[in-house]
């Protein structure tokens, strides 16, 4: 169909939606991408192109004229504008940008100054202003004969001269209210506004606490810069739950299914590396009980088993402290009560698997003392894993690195460290095997 | 404060947002929650009650009179109220749902009909609908002089004499328009609603997938039954995430920091004890190596290593797998393509520590035999991690199974019961231990 056929293109991608169009383009051989784009022209919904994975966006982008970029950009909403041009190189943007009419250039130069994921970045600089003073009725008169109004909209602005935020007022209040009410009247001063310069995880959670549709983004000065909409907050949301579930899992969170087989193993070589050291200090551990190990071969079949329960019990806790410190939930106030409940946990389940592997390993060997061994070291290791669990993440965060991504080699080491040395240690006491 | 000072609670609690007073209420000391309720009497906004953890908040609800939770779920709307209640049993719902208005009761009654985490337990029943012949004007009179609206909206309806859904008009289309257009030519037919019986997770990725605000729900037969907003959907998504992450870390979904010790520990011990059977396997394969291992006590030192890596590279790779499978990125289509991706990445791995592990064992040992069998069983654990970390997860959902859940015990047991067997395997062929 690529061959040319502007017409049937244009019938059939025309319509659809940005996601569809995006997972069209994915769909696609690569030459073809940039092909499709240039031969629908100024038809080309460039939304579209937030939809696809960040390499192929960028591969199209590449590909393009600037002028044919320039022309795509200037139809969008300054948040996808910005989402589009940050992965690109300074020149690109420039080159881009000059090319761009001078308020949105302006607008989206600013945009572009904020920190990377910061809710400037984030932010629509298109919303609607009114002044207090404004009745309901010359509120409505305005949007009415108004042509260049946001795409989308769920709240007016109310600002002074100084283009200072005072408060906002929904549009249902709005539509609710007789026409020659004044404006000041509805505004709502409790508006939760959201600084250019804060996170975008910190706007989320603000989001989703408030059960907000859009909050209005303010500068350093309380100036209203811009407005933040839900729909880029579901994304942050799903982004960032994202990120932790692939960091515990040991993948980069910007890892994707498009990926080559190449980079993908290289990205992944590190986490592995990491856990090879690891794996290098038990063995140390056990070389250190190499006697014990030849004189009662035992030893060593049930060793892993009892370093493998602590990695588990250990992922466990680690998952909930990991989890916990990215809502919130945990912190300062409650850090003590959850220490003392993850090792009690521990403790318990010790407990419990020091009584059923006890009893297999005895069994199994014919040997009453692997009973005592078996279980003071499985009682040890959850315990510790417990510990470790919770204490590694916490650590980490207060030493500002992110616990979700650091926490799984560290408490492997414990579990492993701990499971190995307390079951030989222990059997070499206990057998006199030293 | 809680000594009965009405006023002076009031004055402290009153003006709070609902997650504020949420906080506050989990903060408090378990008997004194209900008493605050009781306390603020009418003043209480039960939607804090939403806000709160479900242990939490069936225990405030078992405390309070039916009367009084009637009186606070009457003042909510329909989808926190059935959030509320859909947790009770039979019972206490009909004792509390008998004590409401008829209206207020029967569209509960319907709501609580629909499954568990479906659309028809989210969405509001309470929106705005109007006949397609009204114009502009009438419509916003119409919203003027009702006073019994939903407390915040977005869109308003269109719905034909049967009740059944014509289409939308977003709140700022109707703004915009003068008031003697016809609310027929405002409408976009091209609206995306939700089936009432539709999942809730098919309901988030439907909102995110098209960037909704709000979305009509309709039954069976077309008609529109009521509203899912957005704020609902931010919850599920993040419920989401948070299921897959800890189920990945073997953690029930539902498991809170506020469990007893006892409560959490019991519910940790199936995934712990599944565990215990995959290591139980592993050891019965490394005591048929009882003999080799006797003979060369150095294998008994390596072995964890291997096990190790492998463990570590399938977890990546399931990762990706459950992640990709939860976001439906990853389906029939490109199942195979991503089944010889991680498999290719697994052995490109696999020859990369092959020749790092081997180099390290052959030295600190001074065996140079000990780097080929190390290699050979570096290489077959991590491709064997490869393609168990892949076809698993995708064999689990093909049999209904939640791969999130299910995935982390065979992977390991697979990655375990190679990396010792091929190790031991080789080296006792290579040694010629046998």
């Amino acid at each position: 169909i690529e061959s040319g056929e502007k017409d049937l293109v244009l019938r059939a991608v025309g319509d659809l939606h940005e996601s569809d169009s995006g997972d069209l383009i994915e769909a696609l051989d690569p030459d073809l991408r940039p092909r499709l784009v240039e031969l629908m022209g100024s038809a080309f919904d460039f939304t579209a192109l937030t939809q696809v994975d960040d390499a192929i966006r960028e591969e199209i982008l590449d590909e393009l004229e600037p002028e044919t970029v320039a022309a795509g950009v200037a139809e969008l909403d300054s948040d996808d504008a910005v989402y589009l041009l940050e992965d690109l190189t300074r020149d690109e943007q420039t080159e881009i940008l000059d090319k761009l009419p001078a308020p949105e250039r302006v607008a989206l130069e600013r945009s572009l100054l904020y920190p990377e994921e910061s809710a400037g970045r984030r932010m629509q600089t298109e919303f609607i202003s009114v002044a207090p003073f404004w009745t309901v009725g010359q509120t409505i008169d305005h949007m009415r004969e108004t042509d260049d109004l946001p795409e989308r909209f769920y709240e007016i602005y109310v600002v002074d001269p100084a283009h200072k935020l005072i408060g906002t007022v929904s549009l249902d209040r709005l539509l609710r209210t007789k026409r020659p009410i004044s404006i000041s009247e509805l505004v709502d001063k409790n508006h939760r506004s959201v600084h250019a310069t804060d996170d975008q995880e910190e706007v989320a959670r603000f989001f989703e606490r408030y059960d907000l549709i859009a909050a209005p983004v303010v500068d350093d000065d309380g100036r209203l810069v811009g407005v933040m909409t839900v729909d880029d907050v579901v994304d942050v949301i799903e982004d960032e739950a994202d990120e932790d579930l692939k960091a515990l899992g040991g993948v980069r969170s910007a890892e994707e299914l498009s990926d080559s087989v190449l980079y993908t193993a290289r990205s992944r070589f590190p986490w592995l590396f990491a856990n090879m050291l690891t794996a290098f200090l038990s063995a140390f551990v056990i070389s250190r009980f190499e006697g014990s190990l030849e004189k009662m071969v035992a030893l060593a079949v049930l060793m892993p088993i009892v370093a493998s329960m602590g990695g588990n019990a250990g992922t466990q806790t680690m998952t909930v402290a990991v989890r916990a410190l990215a809502t919130q939930e945990l912190g300062r106030s409650n850090a003590w009560r959850i220490i003392r409940r993850e090792v009690s946990v521990g403790a318990l389940n010790g407990l419990a698997f020091a009584l059923i592997m006890g009893s297999c390993a005895a069994f199994v060997f014919s040997n009453p003392g692997l009973f005592v061994v078996m279980a003071l070291a499985v009682i040890t290791v959850l315990t510790a894993a417990g510990l470790g669990g919770i204490l590694i993440p916490l650590g980490l965060e207060k030493l500002g690195v992110d616990p979700a991504v650091s926490s799984g080699p560290f408490v492997t080491t414990i579990t492993d460290v701990v499971g190995f040395f307390s079951f030989l240690g222990i059997a070499t006491l206990y057998f006199h095997l030293g």
